[in-house]
């Protein structure tokens, strides 16, 4: 995978990994999928670090390739197993070690510090493999009665601890059968599908939509969020994912047509209809609670038409951050047609793509200098436009003309095309690198224009307090309004609990700066302790009143999700 | 306002209204403006009822010129006046017939024919009229304290006695004061309003952005109901409304990014970045409550840029509905940029329009004959797309080659342009024809392209089953998924009840038909006892419990607001 090195090589970590190792669960993405740094790459961290290349002789963490094995017994009465066995099927509900622990954690580095270090804690009981939406509804109904905690695992991409089993009790792994078309609708171009279902699969299916469902033609989602090949239709409604294409696809509460839920209440389904004035909106009701109100089994889902051959990829540098969210803040206001992916870079994230995608290796760098660009000031614009051929063009063309507008210097479609090389595997790089003690991880947030520039400033300056610290930001996801802020950051850490107290530093300094404290990653059980601060206590108590109704013993999701079920002192504590 | 006539012409009251009189309530719009029917227009009636003119050669109705009358006492004590007066000041409560009446009700044909009877029921015991929000949040304290049933009157075009002081209490009338802009945002293209603020006022503000805040350009927010002219902001959002551009510009769903309400439960603000993460969505909840949960205050819009030069007018003929609707879903799949008003009308509908505006005087109706359409099945679309200038222009390019593509006979602007001409006044014939017993009205639902056809057909044969039933149809508010079927239907009748019951039987009909029966007029009192069957029992026992949440002692709005406390006994009887 790697290019081949000119001088020094570390022993990137490029083995087998044994099926049920730790790494075999903490690992991001394809089992067999693996990517290392280039030399130029590596390089640049080191720099950055102000490091030589020491720590990259000899592996700094623990690989994690033995077998996952701990000593938690299981706590679920053996008539209990027998009635969940009875729903799914005797081979369906699994109680062994390697099971459990591979539906307890997500992917946020304190959940892969945690697995490296053969921490394990908050497994489940039981992990139950539901078939169809009859059985899951059988599974809350059974777990209701008796007041047992229940989890849901869908891609297990989670970066909030939202998967993770901290009563104990039942998950629900919904990866192995609960992945299904339910029907698809070419005339009202929508499809409805079990929750379970992957992106890459719902996409493959919707792609190949002539064959699979004898279509007319081809459809997308539009939805690609970075964890794309392990996240889930389900994951992404319950937590108010969003895709890199959002822009013009929107989010997934813009695709959304109608949900089944299976709740300690009864079942809930809503219609399909496009648009409602019949009372408050119920699947934006049900939509967001990650899984605190009951467990999402059928979705239905509005598409689109597949039209690759429309893409228009475009790409500027801005000669500084401001210029660029200036230009940024004119495209989305014009009204010419939205761009799907768009994305503008701070400096220091420039600086680092520009190296990764070889930009300083061509004339281009000399164009920097000829136009007083400053490389530690410049910011990269990126993205591709879709919809119809004259849609497309009408979008391209109003991006070109407010960079030019703005003094952006035409890059064309090639530094784009090296991000979309990468969207999907450059993730593979933590585990490569973790090996030897780098970490990285991200956070991100809501913001108005007016307060773009400050938000940034205010939280990269609590970020880069750290000493050694990689912090790459970039704006995605816009509307008129205003964007996501996205933060990347790059440390030496080892530690589990240090990372923690730094990741929370990193989340207070967004809700001081007044942001809202997630775009699309969702609250988890991580964020949970600061949302009530976030949104105010009287509209906190309006998610407390549907948890009440919903869930009133708390076994849906229970043990901080949302921050609903977090004694006051425990918060304290949280929050140190 | 009428051309001269060259036959008979009725004695069409263009009078002048008494200041006090009943009329002054239940008339639609400006106090000064009415509107009378071309000759064509009314000859046209007489045609369809199979009538000769003698219903028009003497007033079949009460002019409602009388003053505002009754005798039902004020039952709120005089301390609690008091108070209220301490909150507003003293000039700001009243108790007089003229005010509790003038809130009373709202614009059905229901309200309109209990008016020019006088029958008067329902009416507050006395009305408020609110300055700030403080005086609003005051107000709430105090009823929530003393359980006083409280309403709110926005801008009384209500279609679903949504404002009717059933139980009594205070009415608030925002339109006297509270009704001014709080801030405006340019940076973020965002405007904060008081939520009694009226459209015309706000559009106008929003349109001379430059004088009155300013601003650097001129905005538009792009919401413009047929009520356009009295209706209010707060109306707008309580109810899920939508304004005939809501193709282009959205649903008030998908403009408020901010609120404000006084509940009983305490003041909820929600912050207004772009889209969150947060749990579920605060406005959404909130939105579409029709004051069942508390008093909206302050709402936080998305504004758009002002540009009427880019508007491109359209309007083609379709041989029949079906090709109608066919044509009509390719424009909505193929993503060039959705049109703004996009109306596509039934046949009867469409010979209605054809005749008002004159279609039939001019060369175009050879050509109808030409190309093979028969006026009995032809459909009429129109519209026009808004945007810069070439997303516009590519989205009618479109409009343009779908409808050629579907055998549509392009009409150009002109028939698009007598439309705009009576987008707003149009609704001032219900008076003028009311006074002779043709009564007017409308109900409307949501439905996906699947059903349109079916929909169509089987709520039309209902009520066409009224004899000498005008029933025109037209689609108007769509999606890729979808739109929404409006009815406006013509009758003789003078009889306040006979009128409601053949309004339930269409209202039943849409239920029947699998429909969502409200896109945009709410549900209001009037169809609340359908809500709870249309969205299903554990549904509705969300709104419940969100009503239990914020007005446990029900004074917000009561009285089957949504259906959420209607007795099941008295249910079974407004259904009969």
């Amino acid at each position: 995978m790697s290019k081949p090195y000119k001088g020094f090589e570390p022993n990137w970590f490029q083995g087998k990994i044994p099926l049920n190792s730790y790494r075999s669960v903490f690992k991001w993405g394809a089992p067999e999928q693996i990517k290392a740094p280039k030399e130029k790459m590596l390089h640049d961290v080191m720099n950055r670090f102000g490091i030589d290349d020491s720590i990259f002789r000899e592996y700094q963490q623990d690989l994690g390739l033995d077998e996952v094995k701990f000593d938690i017994p299981v706590q679920l009465a053996p008539e209990h197993i027998a009635a969940l066995k009875a729903i799914v099927g005797d081979a369906f509900v699994r109680t062994d070690d390697y099971a459990r622990f591979s539906v307890a954690y997500g992917k946020t580095m304190y959940d892969i510090l945690r697995a490296r270090n053969k921490i394990v804690e908050n497994v489940p009981d039981a992990v139950v493999y539901p078939d169809t939406r009859e059985q899951v509804e059988a599974i809350v109904a059974y777990v209701s009665e008796h007041k047992i905690p229940l989890y849901v695992y869908g891609g297990g991409s989670s970066v909030t601890r939202g998967v993770e089993c901290v009563k104990g009790g039942v998950s629900l792994d919904m990866r192995l059968r609960f992945n299904k078309v339910v029907s698809f609708h070419e005339t009202d171009q929508m499809i409805t599908v079990e929750a379970g279902i992957s992106g890459p699969k719902l996409e493959e299916l919707l792609n190949d939509a002539v064959s699979a469902f004898g279509a007319k033609r081809a459809y997308t989602l539009g939805h690609f969020p970075q964890s794309f090949e392990h996240s889930s239709v389900g994951g992404w409604v319950v937590t108010h994912g969003s895709g890199q294409n959002s822009t013009y696809y929107g989010c997934i509460q813009d695709m959304v047509l109608g949900q089944s839920y299976a709740t300690p209440k009864g079942v809930i389904n809503t219609d399909s209809h496009p648009k409602k004035a019949t009372g408050p909106d119920l699947d934006q009701i049900m939509m967001g609670a990650e899984g605190a109100f009951g467990v999402l089994t059928h979705v239905t889902l509005k598409i689109c038409r597949h039209m690759p051959e429309t893409v228009k990829r475009f790409s500027y540098m801005f000669k500084d951050w401001e210029t660029g969210i200036a230009a940024a803040r004119e495209i989305m206001q014009s009204e010419a047609g939205n761009p799907s992916v768009f994305r503008l870079s701070d400096p220091e994230e420039t600086s680092v793509m520009i190296n990764m995608y070889g930009v300083m290796d061509t004339p281009l760098k000399h164009l920097f200098k000829a136009r007083g660009m400053e490389i530690d000031k410049m910011c990269l614009f990126l993205g591709f436009t879709n919809g119809e051929k004259g849609f497309s063009k009408n979008a391209a063309r109003n991006v070109a003309r407010v960079s030019k507008r703005y003094g952006g210097l035409n890059m064309t479609g090639y530094v784009c095309k090296g991000w979309e090389h990468g969207r999907f595997s450059d993730p593979y790089l933590r585990d490569t690198l973790q090996d030897f003690g780098v970490l990285m991880d991200t956070m991100e947030c809501s913001v108005n224009w007016s307060e773009m520039a400050r938000v940034h400033a205010e939280v990269r300056k609590v970020v880069k307090a750290r000493p050694n610290t990689v912090c790459m930001t970039h704006m995605s996801h816009v509307y008129p309004q205003g964007g996501n802020l996205y933060w990347i950051f790059i440390i030496l850490e080892n530690d589990a609990e240090a990372f923690r107290r730094f990741h929370a530093s990193i989340l207070d300094a967004i809700q001081k700066s007044g942001a809202s404290m997630s775009h699309h990653h969702g609250i988890g059980k991580m964020f949970g302790p600061w949302l009530e601060a976030q949104l105010g206590k009287n509209e906190f108590d309006i998610l407390r009143a549907l948890k009440n109704h919903f869930d009133p013993d708390n076994i849906m999701n229970p043990g901080g999700t949302l921050g609903l079920d977090i004694p006051e002192t425990e918060k304290r504590d949280l929050l140190k």
